[in-house]
């Protein structure tokens, strides 16, 4: 791919759609000093934009995926796409972000797998990938990176920079790096330092794939590696997404019609052949075994998120992001959050969730009050749906309003 | 070991503690036919009790013990034990459960591996171990076999049966199906039915183990298998069993003093080479890779709480119990919850953790309900404790007074 060297156009094809897009490679041919002080001579982001640059460059929005999401946030790759972007239904013409009126932009994070540089990305001194000999990455050298991307794009001044999850760590960290450049901040179901029990669940998943042997010391070809692993670390790190009251209303205790699924895949979903023991074929001296074949609705549909993952996600990417989720705590960073927000110019809305679990609205809460006491312009509202920490990928016109009042705020 | 021809006695080394105790094993040589329908010839239950059955044979109070726990929940095995059984703190002579009044029973269930027969023990018929050929056990299953034992012990009735989590789970059941034998029931952190999200969790557990390839279909010998998948598993489940606020007292985000800490067991701890691969030597031709080291004292722990599981726990029991707690679901077996107490005869104490959220506080009320709505005595208290599910095995006078409040209530 080449540089972007002009606005990627985006073809509206039918109204309220952004519909059809194409990723372009922004390629930062200079050295890049990562926050542990390691240097690599140059990186790649790969990304989207929507709608147009105005004429002051000065209508862009930065949208901050979260650990498991990429570039692709809105409209659709060709007409036979099945699944548009992850936030279409938050973000393209008159929808919560109009890219009628906002150039929107949006990268896959360094460190990423989704065509920005990262573990998998190939180290020119050694023509392997650097797996676990890629540069720590924080949330801020995610953030600094995407600002040579802006940069690039000819942008002056960000309009807002809207993230949930590891995307409001973002968010926040560009109202500290950047505060002249960032004029809105909209954190969603985020955190300002990750709690101890977040940390945990990450470290699980760590371990899980690091104890896969096909992990490696982080040494693997690029179709294979650790997806035993990967997978446990997606579905233990999904029920964390979820919430106890949305788990039961969409499977309760339902089990599946008949017996094994997991040989039968989804529509349009190949099998992970290395993801099936359950379902291998029985020992011929016995009987098949059924105790422990999945009945459950929700066995399923775990079992099915961590075997789609491991076909779009590098481990290595995944120890590198959440380490970086892991390391998040702006107030260590400057000693108390008030004083990390002394220098934001931004105004700001959090927005946290009831049933979020992950980053409860307490945590989301004292984002906003630190801002207040750091003498900012900053609200806080909390939605009260019981949807779990995705609560802000979905669905919910409560959401969008909040949203574009916020936006349209002079 | 020979069949329990008289009541263990207990030596009181020290006032207050139940002191010196041994195992027993019961060994029962007739055919028992599992709720599945299987029957194997006989089975063993290894169990241990405290205090004196009285004349008239009724003040006995069965103990019934958790996922991870086992018969030996009071007292010492030896002098030189570092740790007493697992509710020391409960159980003794003048504690909540005093073994001066009460005769006190606990055996490790059906199906596990400290002694009773399970998947780890030898299949006669074929000299190796069942694996999981072992028959599906249910919580029914458990409570069945423990009434063989108790009537081999003589007991004519029970003055209580008391448990927390899966033991609460075991206590519903003795008061469904041997209502005219059990007098009270005590239940803790329990549930009458597996929430989708606890299924969730156990899924994951039982995948991390089933998709090592040490577990083999469950073949595989005594001193090997799936430890790393097993100690995933416990990682994963020891984040359930606390709190988010218990975890944030208890590390927050302090990080572990020097470097890798985990080729440094704890004080009496072995170290399983298997599950150490972040601590290998680095390979020489690179510097030690330190990224992904144990870095929290959170990340510390819970590899602790992996490695020291995998030298006591049998991962084809792990899988057995989680499915017989998945498939606890009262209101099913009988309709509706209601329907199911409309047998009991025993008064009824449910206690609920605030900050328990595998299963919630709202799970325990409703069990206390149900019986009330079935004309049955029942009361629910609620401690307002922040440790999360594990609270009922830990320090608290409230619960104490509320128990021995129970027990001596006519």
């Amino acid at each position: 791919m080449n540089d972007a060297d002009d606005i990627v156009r985006t073809t509206v094809t039918e109204a309220g759609e952004v519909g059809l897009v194409e990723p372009r490679d922004f390629h930062h041919r200079a050295p890049f000093t990562f926050e542990s002080g390691r240097t690599l001579p140059g990186f790649t982001l790969r990304y989207e934009t929507y709608g147009r640059l105005n004429a002051a460059r000065d209508n862009a929005i930065v949208i901050c995926h979260a650990l498991s999401g990429d570039h692709h946030c809105a409209g659709i790759h060709s007409l036979n796409d099945s699944k548009p972007g992850w936030w279409n239904n938050f973000i393209g013409p008159g929808k919560a972000v109009d890219t009628r009126r906002f150039f929107v932009v949006c990268a896959n994070v360094l460190g990423g797998c989704v065509g920005s540089t990262g573990p998998s990305s190939i180290d020119s001194a050694t023509g392997r990938p650097y797996g676990v000999d890629f540069p720590f990455v924080t949330i801020r050298d995610m953030v600094r990176s995407q600002k040579l991307l802006l940069d690039h794009l000819g942008v002056t001044s960000l309009y807002a920079t809207i993230g949930g999850s590891m995307g409001g760590m973002q968010v926040l960290q560009w109202g500290i790096e950047f505060p002249a450049f960032t004029r809105r901040m909209l954190a969603m179901a985020t955190t300002a330092r990750e709690s101890a029990q977040a940390i945990a669940f990450n470290e699980v998943g760590r371990q899980a794939i690091m104890q896969d042997p096909a992990w490696n010391h982080g040494d693997y070809p690029r179709d294979g590696g650790p997806r035993v692993g990967l997978a446990i670390a997606r579905m233990m790190a999904h029920i964390t997404y979820l919430s106890e009251d949305s788990m039961d209303r969409k499977f309760g205790r339902r089990t599946v019609r008949s017996r094994p699924t997991n040989r039968v895949p989804a529509a349009g979903q190949a099998v992970d052949p290395e993801f099936s023991a359950l379902n291998a074929p029985a020992r011929t001296d016995q009987p098949a075994p059924t105790t422990f074949d999945v009945q459950f609705e929700v066995e399923s549909y775990l079992r099915h998120q961590g075997q789609s993952f491991i076909n779009r996600f590098d481990a290595n990417s995944y120890l590198y992001i959440t380490r970086a989720l892991d390391q998040f705590d702006l107030a260590a960073a400057h000693d108390s959050l008030e004083q990390a927000f002394k220098v934001v110019e931004a105004e700001t809305l959090v927005v946290g969730f009831a049933s979020d679990w992950l980053f409860p609205p307490e945590q989301n809460r004292t984002i906003a009050l630190a801002l207040l006491r750091a003498g900012k312009r900053a609200s806080y509202s909390e939605l009260n749906t019981d949807l779990g920490h995705d609560s802000f990928l979905l669905e919910s016109p409560q959401l969008y309003d909040l949203v574009r009042g916020f936006l349209e705020r002079e």
